[in-house]
């Protein structure tokens, strides 16, 4: 196998101790300096959304399964899709679990689908709490989200289970398309600020399937979504570390959501993905946040300077 | 249906929008105002546990399934495992999968197994990173975990998704059941000084089905598991808050884990529930934290006094 840049950066995480590996490829447990970078990034970010007056939502790993169904979320993206089964057996099933663990056979396939699934993005479980008509002006929430997406991969950008911490509108129209603007500009500054090379470029989402090429492109050609990307390692391309997106009136006519005019609810959201802004700050100013730049440290941890 | 006493605290905590009810009973959004006091609840056990030179691990909601077998969690618990299922299709599968959601059909058994799991306890995880000889003394642990356990109630003190906060040992027999007391005594201390009526109790696990009767039974007489239990709603019965735990060398076999003597490595953990202890505050001083006992906010929120 050839020596790859990304190897170097994925294994100096593992030396420092940053991130530990296990057998599943996107799956880390995470040190308590990779998380007190986190947090301080989760603080920055809320000061940068305080004038939102939002509503704070901390969410579950699971969400019901309805909700993925409702998202149309199942539909667009079902390779990347969690979705938990359980047991409803009785004893006789339990021996039945038990032999083929003896011998090494499937036991899952004894397991049913439950009513859960997991969280595929963070803004998904805020909109079944808006249904109906909105008060005038919408409503804004701040939500701290946890993540799952099937993709397997080295590349420690591309975890499975990540975090995303929002700021979420959900009103008319043209109260969604100036969040999308406002947040790229604000999320952009927030992290230029930290002295990371980030630009703002027009994005689309990975889309399944050969029906998903048109649906990228549309979205493309609408401007729907953009994202602040930086670069996490030499030679590699850029990375998404923010993402601000217009969904229309997608989730108000998913959710039954109204405007206060009436008129189908349009949202727009901000994603800012935890994992990747600490690992792009380990990648732009080295793996001992000690020693980082005194501006990044005055800015992640102001009461200790 | 009779109007039952957790009713009441179940609706005052939506109310009050400390919580935010999905479809699926057990799983929930939690506010802000939540969430600060599940944050300083973190903060005071790790306060508590800062003599323990603990390295520190923040575990991710998903757990490679083979850490499910290996640990037997599978074996004891079947019914409250979480299984995750993902999509390996192409544009047929995904046709079909349209289709079958057009019909309000049952899409999820076109997904497979895949090799992640929900965590089932936080400590799992750590067990891997242990294998092989251990340094002299053991090795310890800050554990944040996240955990499923599939048991939907109406009981907001029995979520099917939650956070577990830990400290493990891994090193010698002797070390162990150290471990366990010491925490036992800890645990009791710090959540009765949070004004807690709480009592230290021999416990066991609910193990699954009829074999699962003689497992908890033994366990019970070999005196492996305590908990702190606390009321948290009048009438109905206590509920653990923390819970101090002897594996004797369960984990050590299981995960080729040897002390520094070159025996089978022992383990025990004490576990915070986190959203347990919060409910229990809540219930304990009333529902909104700006009110509750100073000497109480004093400990949860030092800065600010």
């Amino acid at each position: 196998m050839a020596h790859e840049p990304e190897e170097d950066f994925r294994s100096g995480l593992m030396t420092a101790g940053l991130l530990i590996a296990t057998e599943v490829d996107g799956i880390y447990l995470r040190s308590g300096t990779f998380e007190s970078v986190a947090r301080a990034i989760d603080v920055l970010v809320s000061a940068a959304g305080s004038d939102q007056n939002a509503e704070v939502l901390h969410l579950p790993a699971v969400m019901p399964r309805s909700v993925l169904e409702q998202s149309a979320y199942i539909r667009a993206f079902p390779d990347l899709v969690g979705s938990v089964n359980t047991f409803e057996g009785n004893d006789a099933l339990h021996i039945e679990i038990l032999r083929r663990l003896e011998r090494g056979e499937d036991w899952a396939e004894l397991f049913g689908r439950s009513d859960v699934v997991l969280c595929s993005a963070a803004c998904h479980l805020v909109y079944p709490t808006c249904r109906g008509r909105l008060p005038e002006g919408g409503r804004r929430f701040e939500v701290f989200g946890q993540c799952f997406r099937h993709e397997p991969s080295l590349d420690p950008a591309r975890m499975q289970a990540f975090r995303m911490h929002e700021f979420v509108y959900v009103g008319d129209a043209e109260g969604a398309v100036a969040h999308r603007d406002a947040w790229l500009e604000r999320a952009a500054q927030l992290l230029g600020g930290l002295g990371l090379p980030v630009t703002a470029v027009l994005a689309s989402d990975p889309f399944f399937g050969r029906a998903g090429k048109l649906l990228s492109a549309n979205q493309r050609a609408e401007a729907l979504k953009h994202e602040v990307v930086t670069s996490v390692q030499p030679g590699e391309g850029p990375v998404a570390v923010a993402s601000s997106n217009c969904h229309l009136d997608h989730f108000g006519r998913a959710f039954g959501i109204e405007s206060a005019d009436g008129t189908v609810a349009h949202s727009a959201c901000v994603g800012f993905g935890t994992e990747r802004i600490v690992l792009a700050l380990l990648a732009a100013h080295g793996l001992d946040p000690v020693c980082w730049p005194s501006n990044v440290r005055d800015q992640l941890w102001p009461s200790r300077t």
